[in-house]
């Protein structure tokens, strides 16, 4: 009965996994948002480091992990990798659940995986500052342990929402001595711009992702860094895939079904994408499931189309399933999924069919959170518990058809800094967040960006 | 430079080290407080389950640990060992610096150790209901987290102060299925009589063990758990350090010096006992410090005496250093670390110079949890923080001797659920809290217990 498969530092990938490289479909080029010509790497220079611009376009397949970036993962990498014994007994399935879990990291989920390749380049470069958004303040938190690391001074745009939930993951940032700003700020044009409009805003990952943007866009000794949707982003988080892969093997195992949560795709892509690997590589049929919140669902209901990654409209205009750039999600506590559209290579594989999506209900996903804890001990962030509520349908779908089939999933990240969220679902605050297709189709109506045919 | 030394499932320790076995002097026993006779193990019969009451007074060098425990402790256990390079470095200290985590349990530190054997024997004796106290939080959660696992009821009295600053220990208890009461609360006879008298007060461990004593003891199919302090605990604990001597084995090395902090002796001595039993059976010399918060002094300015393990005097008289039973300390935010008394062990291996101790002011603690954040990434708790600071004192020292020793020390839990007292020392609240020798004379004077030669 092994519960737990472990590796140890030397086991650490020294490889990142590029699916572009086995991608049947390349993704599109970027375009410029005034001339609708395709961009080339050199545009992104102001925003981002050259090594960082290079892993973003490459085609290569492998992409070698520097040994310095190697040596701090080795801080919580590897991450270990579970066979869930419990929740399979209270879910009474046939399904072998196994679930790799990503909370050890000193910020507590996977976001350090690209934080600290990303705060190392710019190091290398010669940056002094990084700027970033941040919704559940995961990433901020990863960004501020990764700067405090090399020495790189770091502003955090916090959405406004999660600033007021969350206010202990503001002090964690502090303690590894970044500043955090509430988003939108004043201290920004389009921040500024966006209060006088609405005063009362709860703020969104993509108006974050403007202020923070603005900042580097405008102070030459400053970058920016993304968490999540950019292709050296979901780069880096393979590392979660690649060790579950070995894991796996350790437990004599191989996944039917992988599972995780879905804001902008780098946790899903971390797992899946070695994953869809094996499909390529080896023939394998392995079923790879992103999961949303039924509040923001690009994926199963938005439309594959050129828009911009922010709300302000700086960034270039990208490929992908969007509820429009302008679309505010409802008030979940999921902050790091409220998310308008999905990244650029989890878009062209969902339009190739090669993966699949589910939306979850507000509601529903805490009830899989509380069910997860009381069998597992761990309690999940609440965007965890959207793919947790993904396992429990398939486990019931295994338990109708008899199938003992295997289920994969990606712990992200411990909900230490979520009991708030917690505390309103047994104070029975947590409320249906359905979106009509009416708010839908007037969002993208707003859209004035291609189509794709 | 491997940072990192891991063990897998089937390394779990098997057995318990109950280091009484080879004590030159063993514990004096526990007296009655009405006849002042030693009693015996029946009389301890209304709070605990027999199996447990065997262990307490257990002289066998080496208790079994149960298949279901070493299977519970497999969702976390064993827990990573780490080489600290960075906070070496950041120190420029010649001593080599290891740390064994336990924040990677469930509820975030090394409680669980012991309250899962505590639910499991419970529950193999058929009790329903398990009361107890918690100081910050961590007791409660662990055993909120074992009971939920066994299916056990579980009621927690929190010291009013630490459920106040931390609302969020309330709330991962509530995950778990537990019920919560700020203590001093009314609804035992102890907890009013005290709120009679003191209707302000910020309450103590020892109260707070007092109500959850009176519960149990005035209830049939109820038992009493206890986080720190008694015999059985801390033989629980020894796992931590029985893996840690694998570990450092791996690592190719063997600490010079042991450092954890101290509240009752729990996490102590679950490190440092299984490397006594090195210097008892091996010869070696590794010295063992406790390091105890200046505000409750008991190692280093208590008596050695007589006295009872809660407030309310409802407990046998112990023989242990001790402040006074009425002591409260001031308001700290190390929680755990609020305790009047040593446990029993703790102070005869003290009384016999066979482990040292030092105590800490509350800036200091604060400056090297901070330090120690920013070097190694993981954000300790404030009771942690007091093993953080003698480990740089002996790291200074090293340096003064120009000696490169080996330094062990256990980071017990993580910070994740005490943001608010990193804002605190942020907005410089944290305070010193030294006891003049008049008030730990005053306190001592109130006992009317025995006095020990």
């Amino acid at each position: 009965m092994q519960r737990k498969f472990m590796l140890s530092d030397q086991d650490i990938p020294e490889k990142w996994y590029n699916i572009i490289a086995d991608m049947p479909n390349k993704p599109l080029p970027p375009l410029h948002p005034g001339t609708l010509e395709p961009i080339g790497p050199e545009a992104l220079a102001p925003l981002f480091p050259m090594e960082l611009i290079k892993q973003e376009v490459s085609t290569e397949k492998w992409i070698e992990i520097p040994d310095e970036v190697r040596h701090l993962y080795s801080l919580w990498r590897p991450t270990p990798l579970y066979r869930a014994y419990n929740f399979e007994r209270m879910l009474d399935t046939p399904a072998k659940i196994y679930y790799k879990y990503e909370g050890t990291s000193p910020s507590g989920s996977h976001k350090p995986n690209t934080a600290v390749p990303q705060a190392y380049y710019n190091k290398q470069e010669g940056i002094k500052k990084i700027t970033t958004e941040t919704g559940a303040g995961q990433w901020g938190s990863a960004l501020s342990f990764a700067c405090n690391h090399f020495g790189i001074e770091c502003e955090v745009f916090m959405v406004k929402l999660s600033y007021e939930h969350k206010p202990y993951r503001k002090v964690m940032m502090n303690t590894w001595g970044a500043t955090v700003h509430a988003s939108p700020s004043t201290t920004t044009e389009i921040g500024k711009k966006i209060l006088a409009e609405d005063p009362h805003t709860t703020g969104s990952l993509g108006i974050a992702i403007s202020e923070a943007v603005e900042r580097a866009a405008t102070n030459d000794d400053t970058k920016y860094a993304l968490g999540s949707v950019l292709n050296h982003v979901k780069l880096h988080q393979t590392v979660i895939g690649l060790e579950a892969i070995r894991q796996m093997e350790m437990a004599g195992d191989m996944p039917d079904v992988v599972i995780a949560p879905f804001g902008g795709g780098s946790n899903f892509s971390g797992l899946a994408l070695p994953f869809l690997r094996l499909n390529f590589d080896e023939g394998r049929n392995i079923r790879c499931i992103a999961s949303e919140p039924s509040s923001c669902p690009k994926l199963t209901r938005g439309q594959f189309r050129y828009d911009f990654g922010d709300t302000g409209g700086m960034t270039p205009l990208l490929p992908m399933y969007t509820l429009g750039h302008d679309f505010v999600p409802a008030p979940i506590h999921a902050g790091g999924l409220r998310y308008h559209g999905a990244g650029v290579i989890v878009s062209q594989l969902l339009r190739d069919k090669l993966i699949e999506a589910r939306a979850h209900d507000n509601v529903e996903v805490f009830e899989a959170g509380v069910q997860f804890a009381r069998a597992e001990g761990i309690i999940p962030a609440p965007e965890a518990t959207h793919g947790i509520a993904t396992v429990i349908a398939e486990a019931e779908r295994c338990k109708r058809e008899g199938r003992s089939e295997v289920i994969l999933f990606n712990l992200c990240g411990h909900g230490n800094f979520d009991m708030k969220a917690y505390q309103d679902y047994f104070d029975g605050k947590i409320v249906r967040h359905e979106v009509t297709e009416a708010e839908i189709k007037a969002s993208l109506a707003r859209l004035q960006t291609p189509t794709i045919p």
